[in-house]
This record gives structure tokens, C-alpha cells and sequence, in this order.
């Protein structure tokens, strides 16, 4: 293990929280707020570890797949960490398992909150808060590739690898530091598309702008202790919109940008994630048709927890918690099934779903006509052999992961559904459950221990299992 | 597609069904019961397509795996269809959808009831209700195969590979007729063991033999109203210990009885299913410990659910729903994890458990050292390419199969732990569900839709999803 690399690049890693602590300090400028001052202690004690490893370059910077996992994996448990110094020293969130909770959960873009009043927090944390969803969305080291390359040649692949969601990482241009440049690029350009449309809607700048950062990580901390209840018919449909597009692969985008759109069209994925949003949409505009008296705001609020779901974001505008069971039954699924691979989203992610089914036709036509062929196309290419068997193990991993967790939060005596639903919120990055974590209650009644289990699960979903797990192998760290 | 052996062998089916039902119509006469008339009709019913088939030997009884699945699928579907005629002629269960669920339930050896009066039910109908149990347990195509080999050369095993549950079949001996042969005369040897256990301890004849049917089969159907409770302490052990060694692999029982106990000891399913139940009770009983004045009482309630759920038998000694989470939890886990293969148990089966695990902790070996082999070992030997595979696809299709029943099965509204753990009952073959249907209650209030899907995923659960995914798809059905 090139140990002197993880501390570097772990270093650097500081040296940008300090860098993006900056804007919520702007923020406690403006509002006069005394709760910066947690914010510039923050970014000094980011900066001693920082500035130290600026001057203690490694001797080698190679390095291999499994550091690669490793400092990403020790990356965002830093991040948290760190990230949540500024509400631990403002006071803000008293208790630091919570204050950890609450970073970790905007880093992994879950907006699973433990504030029971977010209205009484300072602009500034708020501010810095919804800016964590904006990084982690997209991801801090795809961010710090784009801007600085620190290891050896072909190294920041792995680093790449380890934290973009999806079965398989293609890359968009042959070169590592300009796929991330672009990614980057395409992210600015469709959030200040949404921020201009949102400030055309009349919503106030700082809001605005919280919300933008919410939907283009597919986070979802609400900045109203009603979510987004109270904002017009014409923001909640551009949030819509939004959340949807943030859940599309951007290569899609990429394509598009590139004009080949016939390549663009050719992307299953992308089209069967549309599907199924339409047939969601379809199924609980009926369901909860009733309980409406204008079929245009039953399809207004089915469109946007449906897209607020399956994106992982998980803002809410009405209390799902009430709908019939078909409809949570629905969002319910649609918390496993996720995004699409390559977008800010979580969740198992809609390609990998494609693969599951692919190989069950393949199994079932296999079993019937032995002799046939057993490749698993995708997209017209033939699906690699790595990447199939990675998607296997990746749903008995997530399973294993689930139940383990599932059995340690019973111990806070929940209801199942409560219990399984807050399971399924974190390690699937989307914020408020069922039950007692509902969309309009919050994680405060859950213990220390459960705490701390989910914070493990939104940093173990956002990484898809693998990175945080190889923390935890013992043959990891051996010579 | 050979139709002519597929009609051929469910021809014989019914003859078997014929001769089977012989026992309850013995009954019938013995307590002088008009129900019995019901059952004779049944009889006649079954034969008169069971002799034409005696007469129209197939031309070529040579079949391959595509045959095997089909008449393997069809099979359960009609031995439920005919089974279940008994209660709807008789009128002890007027409408026929419910009684094809009672018959595939007792079948598949689930034991969800619709039975809202159990102890209303005439002698013989109870009789085959449970006897049902303990045909299915081994499994009916198991049984010809012994008795009366039907197909060509080699054929036989392919309707043994679907009737038998886990990853991969191992036949006892060469041949596959003797292979069944030995796995019921142990059968039937354990079951006479528990019988006269039962007797010792003063239970009735017809209620030991009920209750032996149930814990053989691993199916549950009980014959009071309050299900085990009423036991005495004596006879609830003898029931849990037996529980637990039907959900054993019998390959296990072989191996002790030929006195090759290095190999039995050597079987990591075994002692892996041992050490997840131990764990289980002993978490259980300190879990409700505070519920009960006697920390024995708690440890043999604990104990009998434990073994009644992981081997999806049913039986219950007390309403669990009134336990805290973390032993819902623990019950619900159990419920998905199941028997040992090559038990009488359903669910997805102890091994499958261990290649999920197994396969993790290599991929995991592999991110951090690629140059490692990718060889997975079970049990000393090197697991075949296929069994892994089919391992995978076969939780792929668990999940699918068990998100498509939960949606339709959410239209009724019920809440969703009801549902959730309805489906997991009726789709691991355990029976009793938490809520709606749990264990002091039963499935009477679910829909029409609701009971063909439960009924659907009882058979497939049992037959372990491909042979009736098969069925279903076009492929199969293609020149």
C-alpha cells in the first residue's frame, strides 16, 4: 500500500474543503451572521493537514486499484467530518454523531436530515449544507482531477472509477483529467439553466440557489420546514424537470453537445429510465386520483415525488405517507431502482437492472435451447464478463449491507416499515422514508447507533458498496 | 416440444394424485364423514384422464430440460387444481380460488390458510390438507421417479433437477431412481421417528399424524385454531427439534447413515444453517426475555419460531407479531434466508447465502489484488461456472418476481409490512405473514387477484422460480 499517496491526496482533499467553505462564509459576511466564525475555524483546521501535505509530496505517485478505493473511501468520511465542524462549533447541531449525520448526508446528496426546525438555522450553514449537495452530486475527486491532477500517470482513472455511479465508467473523452473537465462543464451549465428559470419563477436569489444545489446533486434538503409545499405550481414543475434531467446519464448530454444524436438515442438505459418515470407517474395519478378534487395537481404532486424519488432526491411536496399503498408501494420500488448510471442519482441504478433482467431472459433461454450462445448485449456491444459479474455481486453485497442494517436499527424498537424505509432512504441516498422518518418528520428519534449505521449506509450506497467495504477487508491492508 | 410425454406424465401425476387421496377417503370412512363422497368423486375425476394416459404411451420418451420444466411447472399446477376439488365439492371452502389456494399452500408445503374456522373442517379434508404437506415436501415427481419410471434414458433426472430445491442437485447414488428412492425411505423413516415421539408424549393419532405431515414437509398447516400453543412443553420441543432436522440437506443424513461421517461433518451448509439458528434464538430470547416471567418459556418460544421460520415450516407457538423489532427483524431475515438445499424447506437456501457471501469476499480480493485467482471453493471444491450463475440469476429473478407480486398485492390496500411479509411468506413457502395475515390471523381477507398471485409465487417459490418462468415465456413455446 503506497500509504504516503492516500495522505497527499487525503491532504489536498482538505486544502478543497477549505476552498468551498469559502461561499458559506461570503454567505455569513452578508447576513452578518456570528456562525461564520465556526465556518473560519473550519477552514483553518482543514487548512493545517492541507498546507503539510502541499510540502510532503510522495516520492512515488503511482499507485493501483486498491488505493484508489481506499482514499476515496477515506475521502468522504474525511469530508463528512470535517464538514460537519462548522455546525458542532456554531452550535447549531449540538452533537456530533448528528452533525456528522447531517454532512454525510449532503456529501452523499441523501437530504436525510436530523433538524427538527431548519427554518432556525443561520444562512450560512444552510447555505453550506445545501453546497454539499452540489459537490458530492457530481463527487469531490471527479472535482479535484478536473482541477489538479496529483497522481501518476493513469492513476486518477482508478480514483474515477471508485466514486462515479454505474455498473461500468466510460469515459467521455479518451483522457481521464478532460472527462472530468467536461462532466464538470455539463454540471455548471444545466444548474445555472435551472437557477435562471427558478429566479424567473420569482423565487428570492438564496433560495434559489439552495434548491439548485439540492437538485443538481439529487440531494434534497429542504430549506422550509414545509419542503417544497409552498412554492408555486411553475417552481415545482421546473424542480420536476430538473430532478428528472440530473437523473439522466450525462453522456447522454455529452452526446447530444456532440451532435450525435443517433448515438444519444441508442442509450437503453436513458429510455427505459423514462419509462419508467412515465408508468409511475401514470400508475399514482390513478391511484391517488380520489383524494384530489383536480386531476392536474394529483398528476402535479404524483410527477414530482416520482421524480424526487427515483432520482434519490427527495424533496417532498405533500406527505406521501398518506397515499394508498399501491403509490408508496411504487415510490417504494422506485427507491431501490434509482437513476440512471453516470448522473448525480443513486439508487441500485436503472442499467443495472437492465443487466439483471438481461441475464435472466438469457438464463431462462438457456435452460430451454442449452446450445445457444451466452453473450449479454447491451446497447448493441457485448456486455464485458467484469462487468456483469460485478453487477451480481454488487446486488448480494447490497442485500448482505441491507439486512445488516436493517437488524441493528430494529433495536430502536421503529415499526418495520419505519425501520425498512430509513434503510432504504440512506443507503440509497434519498433522503426521507417512511413512517417516523417520513417526508414530514425528520431522523432526530433514531439512536446514536442507528445514526452512525446510516451514516455508514449514505456513504457505502453513494460509493456503491465496493470502496467502503474494501475499508473494512482485513486482506486490504495486508503487505 | 414432446407434448406427447408431457401429457403422458401428467396423466400418471394423476394417477399418483389418485392413489393419494386414498388416505383421506380411508379417513372419511373411519369417522363416517359425507365429505368422503366428495373425495371419491375427486378420485374418479383424476382417473379417467390418468388411465387414458396408461394407454397412450408417448412414441419417443426421450425429453431434455426443456420438457423436464414444463411438465415439472405444469405438475403443481394441476396437482393443486385437482387437489383442491375435494374442499370446493364437499363445500368446506365454497369458492374454488380459494381453494386452489389452501391445496397449493398445503402443496408447496407454505401452510398460508384462508381457513378462517380450522378446527370446523371435517377429519378427512383435514387429513389431505396435511398430507398435501407431506407429498410436497419431497416432492411428487420425486416419488414417481422412485416408484415408476416414466421417461427415456436419463431423462428422470431432468424432472428431479426441477423438483429439488438449491443451487445444485448431487445425487446420492448413480442412479437417479435409487437417488430418490434412498431420499424417501429416510423420509420416511425421520417422520416415523417424530410420529411415535408425538405418541409417546400422549398426542392423539390424527393429530400427531397431522402435526408430522406439517413438520416433514416444512409446510405448518395446524389443525387448532390457536396453532401450537396448546401443546404441552414435551411435544412443542419434539416438534422444534424436528423442524430443524427436516430443513437439514439430507445428503447429510446419507453420508451419517453410511457411516461416512467425515464427509457429513465436512458440510459447511449444515453447520452454517445450525449457527444462524443458534444465533438466532439466543438473540430472540434475550430480545423478549422482558415479555416473560421464565427465561426457559422464553427460549422455547424463541426456539420453536426460530425453527419454524428458517425452515419455512409456519407453525406457530405464539403471536410474534407482539414481539419487539429486533425480533420481527430477525424472523423477517430468516424468512428470505430458509432451509439447507436438499431439505423439505423453502426460502432461498442457507448455500445460495454462502456463494452470495463467498463471491463478495472474492470480488473484494480481486478490487484490491487483480492478479489473484477468481476461483470460488465450496466445500473443498471448486463451485461450477453454472451452479454460480444460476445462483445470480436466481436472485435477480427473486427480486423481480417479488417486486411485480408486492405492487399487484398492494392494490388491496393493506399496509406495507402486511404486504411485504405476505409475499415473503407466501413466496419463501413459510405461511404466516405479520400483520393482516399474520400468525393468529390468516389470507381470508385478501382479494381474488391478491390470492392467484400468492398462489402463483407459492408454486414458484417452491419450484425455485425457472420452471414456472419458463412456462411464462414465449421462447419455451418457439418450433
Amino acid at each position: 500500500m503506497n500509504y504516503p499517496i492516500i495522505a497527499y491526496v487525503l491532504g489536498w482533499l482538505l486544502n478543497f474543503e477549505a476552498m468551498f467553505l469559502v461561499l458559506p462564509l461570503i454567505t455569513a459576511l452578508i447576513y452578518g451572521e456570528s456562525a461564520g466564525w465556526s465556518i473560519l475555524v473550519t477552514i483553518l483546521l482543514c487548512l493545517v493537514p492541507g498546507v503539510f501535505a502541499i510540502f510532503c509530496k510522495p516520492a512515488r505517485k503511482q499507485m493501483y486499484a486498491r488505493e484508489g478505493l481506499v482514499i476515496t473511501a477515506l475521502s468522504w468520511i474525511v469530508l463528512s467530518i470535517f464538514g460537519a465542524l462548522p455546525f458542532r462549533i456554531s452550535g447549531a447541531i449540538p452533537h456530533m454523531v448528528d452533525a456528522v449525520f447531517e454532512t454525510a448526508s449532503g456529501f452523499t446528496t441523501t437530504g436525510a436530515s436530523i433538524l427538527t426546525d431548519v427554518e432556525a438555522m443561520p444562512h450560512c450553514l444552510l447555505f453550506w449544507r445545501s453546497f454539499t449537495h452540489w459537490i458530492g452530486g457530481m463527487g469531490v475527486l471527479v472535482f479535484m482531477i478536473a482541477i489538479l491532477p496529483m497522481t501518476g500517470k493513469g492513476s486518477d482513472m482508478y480514483l474515477m472509477k471508485a466514486e462515479s455511479p454505474g455498473p461500468s465508467v466510460k469515459k467521455l473523452v479518451p483522457k481521464v483529467k478532460y472527462s472530468a473537465v467536461v462532466l464538470y462543464e455539463m454540471y455548471i451549465v444545466i444548474t445555472i439553466v435551472e437557477l435562471i428559470l427558478l429566479l424567473i419563477g420569482r423565487m428570492p436569489l438564496f433560495d434559489a440557489l439552495l434548491i439548485t444545489f439540492g437538485t443538481a446533486g439529487t440531494g434534497g434538503f429542504a430549506i422550509l420546514n414545509t419542503g417544497c409545499a409552498d412554492y408555486t405550481v411553475y417552481q415545482q414543475v421546473v424542480i420536476t424537470v430538473f430532478m428528472i434531467a440530473f437523473g439522466v446519464n450525462f453522456s447522454a448530454y455529452y452526446l447530444i453537445w456532440k451532435k450525435r444524436y443517433k448515438e444519444a438515442a441508442g442509450m437503453s438505459e436513458v429510455w427505459s429510465y423514462l419509462g419508467i418515470i412515465a408508468a409511475a407517474i401514470a400508475l399514482i395519478t390513478w391511484n391517488i386520483s380520489s383524494m384530489y378534487t383536480n386531476i392536474g395537481t394529483a398528476l402535479k404532486d404524483a410527477a414530482f415525488q416520482v421524480g424526487s424519488i427515483i432520482t434519490t432526491t427527495g424533496y417532498s411536496t405533500t406527505d406521501f405517507n398518506l397515499w394508498p399503498s399501491l403509490s408508496k408501494g411504487i415510490l417504494v420500488t422506485l427507491m431501490f431502482i434509482g437513476a440512471c448510471a453516470g448522473s448525480t442519482g443513486g439508487g441500485m441504478k436503472v442499467s443495472r437492472i437492465q443487466i439483471l433482467v438481461k441475464e435472466l431472459v438469457k438464463e431462462l433461454d438457456y435452460l430451454v435451447h442449452p446450445n445457444t450462445v451466452r453473450k449479454i448485449k447491451f446497447d448493441g456491444k457485448q456486455l464485458e464478463e467484469g462487468v456483469q459479474r460485478g453487477t451480481n455481486v454488487y446486488v448480494g453485497a447490497y442485500l448482505l449491507v441491507f439486512t445488516a442494517s436493517f437488524l441493528i436499527v430494529c433495536l430502536d424498537n421503529f415499526d418495520l416499515e419505519s425501520t425498512f424505509t430509513a434503510i432504504a432512504a440512506t443507503l440509497n441516498n434519498i433522503g426521507p422514508a417512511l413512517g417516523t422518518a417520513g417526508p414530514a418528520s425528520n431522523f432526530s428519534t433514531f439512536s446514536d447507533l442507528s445514526k452512525i449505521v446510516m451514516t455508514f449506509d449514505m456513504i457505502a450506497g453513494r460509493l456503491e458498496l465496493f470502496p467502503v467495504l474494501i475499508l473494512l477487508s482485513a486482506n486490504t491492508w495486508k503487505k
